[in-house]
């Protein structure tokens, strides 16, 4: 199963939009509304996260799905030296559960780190938008995925950059609930069964952690099966 | 020839502040501004650009001037990847003088990368501060080295990170010039012969490119020596 080209993707017209793709779901949904309208520039950052082999295996499968223009596959390896994160300490467990304001799973301004690296390839390439899965509303309470920060980056990308150079952060998921978000990848016929979800697991879905009681909560929502296996 | 501790800097109520160095005059004269109230953590970002061995090294000679308590060096491979810059990509030449609005030499948003790993390491080391040694005055005019930038940076990322972190960036040569810079950092006792300015040569620098150029500027200005070896 592939997307089909449409002639208006053929555009000369069409102007490039970087997608960042974590291999997730959200990342999934926001490159089918990107893929709308744009020219796709899919980039992927491994930063030392325990799922990390299996996320760049959603990426490759995303990518083949969608054939973006361009793609990059890049690496922060820091983030383990950084640490200060479940997801990249393995001396701190994943809850299975959320505790305290932050969770633990939290990595410190990791999307400031992903979404730099973004405008520097969006100067690079002539993108004029980069597009980002963040979703504030039902989401795990990352302050790095709110609206009030990617506007703020946004303000620093465009004056931490040539003054012809003029970046759009968009952020389609941003309002939207988990079965909202799954409802809107199908309509699209975004490949959800390529994506990964589980924080913890690299080859059967854990179903317990943060992420993957997000994930099920959202195909619940919206009726839909989810065809990836759980333990 | 090292740097006397003093007893306020074994003080444990001094708050951390991470210092970029760079391995360049400008950053090291800011590590001796950093160092007269602050408890030092430097950090160190090789980032493919033509002369990283030698900047690495002046890193590590800094390092032992100044006895850091905590030091980072990490690597963004990437902007090799990336490109776009005479200092990243080998195919395009260091010019010998500034050409345009914005110099070839200016790698896309790097201070927007750089930044964010020092904001990630500091929220997680719980340092308050980061030193930078943009200078916005009497420089190559790169985006990203000016007040605007930095001040639009600090808030993204304060509100990209914890509630609780309060992360204050600082740039103290920014309206200096070269000479100023020299001075103050002769003042102050900073080792400034450990530091690599050029932007060409790893062994003897050029003298030519825009850095060398600038760094001649400043001893010239202050009407001091500099004692490193020039083509």
């Amino acid at each position: 199963m592939q997307k089909q080209k449409s002639n208006s993707e053929n555009s000369r017209e069409m102007s490039i939009a970087v997608v960042l793709i974590s291999g997730g779901l959200d990342s999934c949904v926001t490159a089918a509304i990107a893929d709308q309208t744009n020219d796709l520039a899919f980039l992927h950052v491994r930063y030392s996260q325990r799922t990390e082999k299996r996320e760049q295996q959603s990426f490759r499968d995303i990518c083949r799905f969608y054939k973006p223009k361009h793609r990059l596959e890049i690496q922060m390896k820091y983030f383990s030296n950084i640490g200060g994160s479940a997801l990249t300490d393995k001396s701190i467990e994943v809850p299975e559960k959320i505790q305290g304001k932050t969770p633990q799973t939290y990595v410190p301004f990791r999307n400031g780190n992903i979404l730099s690296a973004a405008a520097s390839w969006a100067e690079t390439i002539g993108a004029e938008k980069i597009y980002i899965g963040a979703v504030e509303e039902d989401s795990s309470g990352y302050p790095d995925c709110t609206e009030e920060f990617l506007r703020k980056f946004e303000t620093a990308v465009n004056a931490g950059t040539k003054p012809e150079t003029k970046i759009k952060i968009v952020a389609p998921l941003l309002h939207y609930n988990k079965g909202e978000i799954v409802k809107k990848g199908i309509a699209l016929g975004a490949p959800l069964h390529l994506t990964w979800s589980c924080y913890q697991n690299e080859r059967i879905a854990c179903g317990k952690c943060d992420s993957c009681r997000l994930r099920l909560k959202g195909f619940d929502l919206a009726t839909e099966r989810d065809t990836i296996s759980y333990a």
